[in-house]
């Protein structure tokens, strides 16, 4: 995604620390704490401008949604755009998704999404892929039992990797969809992404995995 | 596949015998002896007309093909094309898949092809998808050690539920395709259907898969 240069953004990141968190590591295994109740935490990696993540707050009031986004300058339109909804039950870091096992305990996370992540197509690139072996590992130790994965893309290569990455690992598959929009179901929370791709008759990708041995 | 009324076929499968095996029963655990040498068995179950076989084998002369066809209308089509081709390492069964353990002994098939088999949309016909969890315990009986399911289709439907069914009895893909025309493959041998709905411009899908603890 393009990066604007924002001069306002740390100004505006320290005044909504409620909802920023900065030094997300200090509350590893304490997020649950954060959020004032015992609700399950849905992590999305790669939140952008939170569309999903609003929509999927406001869909399941009962669950705890943590956006993690490295771009400064666009973690702060996420966050404008949960100031504008009001949804208590959404925190956004502003971390990279390679530190995932020093922001979350053991189990922690009760799912985690993957939205059209970047596909990094070439082959020498593939350990940069979040579905990549290596984040597998981390996704298995922060996840509860049967927790799921559940990975969205238009990219066709993105998503024949994935697959066979994540049977590779180990993981089960709950669902495959290869035409996500065939059928229109209201409960899907469309990402910026996936409304400009789909637009443009592209169809889009959606798996649910988990690990079962946890 | 429609099926017209041939009065010649049966005629013409005694007087081909030894193209298409009768009786198949009595060769279980024997199929190397009637090949005549010990080159891995691959096996195709729906072989339609036998292009897909026909293809293969001349690819492939180092591997014994045996296509299995339900159908006797068309399995004397298959073995038409299979004299007319001159292959000595293909032979036809006029049998149904669902007799495979009484057909095949334990470990002695490196392959199995299954290419665009019945969809059986319904949800209540589900159990003859040849990719459903019964068909499974069949396939993972007869194939050898590592032995893959080749699965090609252009049905969408079919094709999710059948990375779902694999991976759920505990079978790992080794490739995902969902578009194998997007690149020319020299390799890839079309089957009539694959010819015919690749020309309309469907994505054709294909996976390997096996199961480990074989």
């Amino acid at each position: 995604m393009r990066q604007r240069h924002k001069p306002w953004a740390d100004t505006f990141l320290q005044e909504n620390n409620h909802l920023v968190v900065p030094q997300a590591q200090q509350y590893k295994g304490r997020w649950k704490e954060l959020f004032g109740n015992n609700n399950p935490v849905h992590v999305e990696i790669g939140t952008g401008k939170g569309q999903f993540l609003v929509g999927m707050a406001q869909q399941h009031p009962d669950i705890n949604f943590i956006g993690i986004e490295l771009a400064k300058s666009i973690v702060v339109t996420a966050a404008q755009k949960v100031l504008d909804a009001e949804h208590k039950n959404i925190l956004l870091l502003n971390e990279n998704a390679a530190d995932f096992r020093e922001i979350f305990a053991d189990g922690e996370i009760a799912c985690i999404y993957l939205n059209f992540s970047d596909p990094w197509p070439k082959n020498r690139h593939a350990k940069r892929r979040l579905t990549y072996q290596s984040f597998l590992e981390q996704y298995q130790e922060v996840l509860a039992s049967k927790g799921e994965i559940i990975f969205k893309t238009d990219n066709r290569g993105l998503f024949e990797y994935s697959l066979v990455s994540f049977s590779q690992f180990g993981m089960l598959l709950n669902e495959v969809n290869l035409d996500l929009h065939a059928i229109d179901d209201p409960l899907n929370v469309m990402t910026e992404y996936e409304e400009k791709f789909s637009a443009k008759g592209q169809p889009i990708y959606r798996c649910r995995a988990f690990f079962p041995g946890t």
